[in-house]
């Protein structure tokens, strides 16, 4: 795999539905000649912790016209999330289950995981460049689940169009895709925030986190942000409309949160577990709602090894603050999709709702791609760039 | 303290609206002479594990007449209740907090703990037997939370009147009052069991566990009591209404609980803590429901010491299964009392639902009766007759 040492652009959003914020990394563009000789990225070894981008090669292949009901799409924008880290680990097992909406089918794709010798499969934006498929007509735009190459073939049963307008096709793998209705369900179904309650969403400016804060900032709600440098904690309130921001990796983090929340905290959008979860537990108030979308502390190798038994010290609390732990997954809410890419999507439109994307550059960089995320060394939602 | 050993006897129900099963435990009668002389039992010292009954003495006084607004009541019958422990041990704290119903002035009231020297609070069925208060007359039973005491003087703002029926007066400190409610609301609200359900309560025999399986009983749903000895896991099938009973005690519980559930549980009433929640917990189902009334167990000194922290294990489940873990305080549904006070009623005196109730005689007896509970030698409900 080549790959060349990254260039960081910071810069200020221009256009109201840009992001705020883009990291560029850049990289050498894959190069194929015709339209169907295709590019992947396979897995060719489970990875160890902190080596991910040694775990993925290049694979070229030729791929056959479409048959019938089939497309042939092209990769423009590939996403990268943190739960492709226990793909590649082996930690999802391949367990077939019943699909029979969209929404089910991608649950099992993302339950599926990723064997050694496949490529990693995953949310795209692509253009559909054959068609044999009633359904869609060459040169539209949809959302896919091809992973990470260059062309697909594709049944049609998961791709879901994307409508022309003014935000840009990134956004649909983000703060439009998945991860943004996983933050919209969270917060809308679980969290409720009503006007004076206090919300703190961590990993806020992912687009999960930063989705899930839009939805308390829409209810009226005073939202803290929890992110990781003292620069993304300015810009949080600065840029990104957030009412207070907390760095987790300052000395006076503790403080900082509490300085926020002088009340103690209503809503927590859990996204992080491990010491975050820790720190904003003594500030939750009675009948505080916790939705948990993941906790990607917890999944690590050792996590609660050599520490004293912490679960009495959680239940003891439940009941007299009637604290609601709850975890979710976005596939359960495949009714809230519509009213979700119409309520954020004209948020994003008319400049109210600022994101941060780091957009990487070609299909070779998306490996290292998930190491940054591993190792927290990126801000917002992260997409490859591969073609226009 | 005077105190007697105690004599027991088992009986099956005679009545429909007779406990399914009592242990009578003889004490002497407290013999106290006029109407206004008073006995109390009074917290002496704050509790070692294990010594509950050493810590609480007999305090004779004579009461004031009942000044306007006020009323005398008898005491008949006493209810013992788990959290009483932590009352003793100091571990409440008296915060008062603002009070607006009479629901939120007994939650104070049970938040506020105990101090040395003082009697034990708690709730209790009385006569009226003299009165100034416009409300009440002289000869109605209403429950109040006048504790450990033969008589007492009260402003009625606590009391609640008992409607003349066949439930017999007991009822109203158990499956009829606070703890019976406590099943009730964590049941309805939020486990909400439907029909196919598969419905786990820890603690079944005791009045809280016993109405919130009564009420999954009513949903149809499928229900498993736990319980601690053989002999109350047979009984709760055959005489209780249970569809299957588990054995917290026996070597082989969680096979026990495995054959009961084998599709999994759907709603597990959490009540117990510690070695009861890990064996019900890999049975959780996809999207099961939590309540969480208490948990005993996590209140003990010492309680996670020692262990590897075992939250991480907890969390990693709470998102790929849905669960939703939910503490809750009876006091928070004051609009379900009177709904409760007539479905459980009714069911009571329809002899649809039977319940068991732990009798002991004599206000001397109350302490012993705390151990007793402490140390899993009581069956269902604790209460201590005082007069007729």
């Amino acid at each position: 795999m080549t790959r060349r040492v990254a260039e960081r652009s910071w810069r200020a959003a221009t256009a109201s539905c840009e992001p705020a914020w883009t990291t560029k990394i850049q990289y050498p563009r894959g190069s194929f000649g015709m339209a169907t000789e295709n590019s992947r990225l396979i897995l060719t070894r489970r990875p160890e912790p902190g080596r991910l981008a040694d775990c993925f090669d290049f694979q070229r292949s030729r791929l056959e016209e479409p048959g019938p009901g089939e497309v042939l799409l092209q990769t423009l924008w590939i996403s990268v999330e943190p739960y492709m880290v226990l793909a590649a680990s082996g930690a999802l097992a391949a367990r077939p289950r019943e699909a029979r909406t969209r929404m089910q089918s991608l649950m099992v794709r993302y339950a599926a995981g990723v064997e050694i010798g496949e490529a990693m499969p995953g949310p795209a934006v692509c253009r559909v460049i054959k068609s044999r498929h009633p359904g869609f007509g060459e040169g539209e735009i949809v959302t896919s689940y091809s992973g990470w190459q260059s062309l697909a073939l594709d049944d049609g049963s998961l791709l879901r169009k994307i409508p022309a307008g003014p935000v840009p096709l990134p956004a649909f793998l983000g703060v439009l895709g998945i991860p943004g209705l996983t933050g919209y369900a969270g917060m809308k179904v679980i969290g409720a925030p009503r006007g004076d309650d206090m919300v703190v969403v961590s990993a806020a400016m992912g687009a999960v986190g930063a989705v899930a804060a839009d939805v308390a900032r829409q209810a009226g709600a005073p939202t803290v942000g929890i992110t990781s440098t003292e620069r993304k904690r300015l810009q949080m309130v600065e840029e990104l409309g957030f009412t207070f921001g907390a760095d987790r990796k300052a000395e006076d983090f503790s403080d900082q949160l509490k300085q926020a929340c002088p009340r103690g905290v209503d809503v927590y959008f859990e996204n992080v577990g491990g010491m975050v979860w820790w720190t904003v537990f003594p500030l939750l108030r009675a009948f505080a709602r916790i939705p948990v979308s993941g906790t990607l502390t917890n999944y690590m190798p050792g996590a609660g090894e050599g520490e004293r038994d912490r679960v009495p010290e959680l239940m003891k609390q439940v009941v007299p603050r009637r604290l609601r732990i709850q975890g979710f997954a976005v596939f359960d809410y495949p009714e809230l999709e519509d009213e979700f890419t119409e309520v954020i999507g004209d948020r994003i439109a008319s400049g109210a709702f600022t994101y941060v994307e780091d957009r990487y550059e070609g299909l070779g960089s998306t490996p290292q791609a998930l190491q940054d995320i591993v190792d927290g060394k990126t801000s917002g939602k992260v997409v490859i760039h591969l073609a226009d």
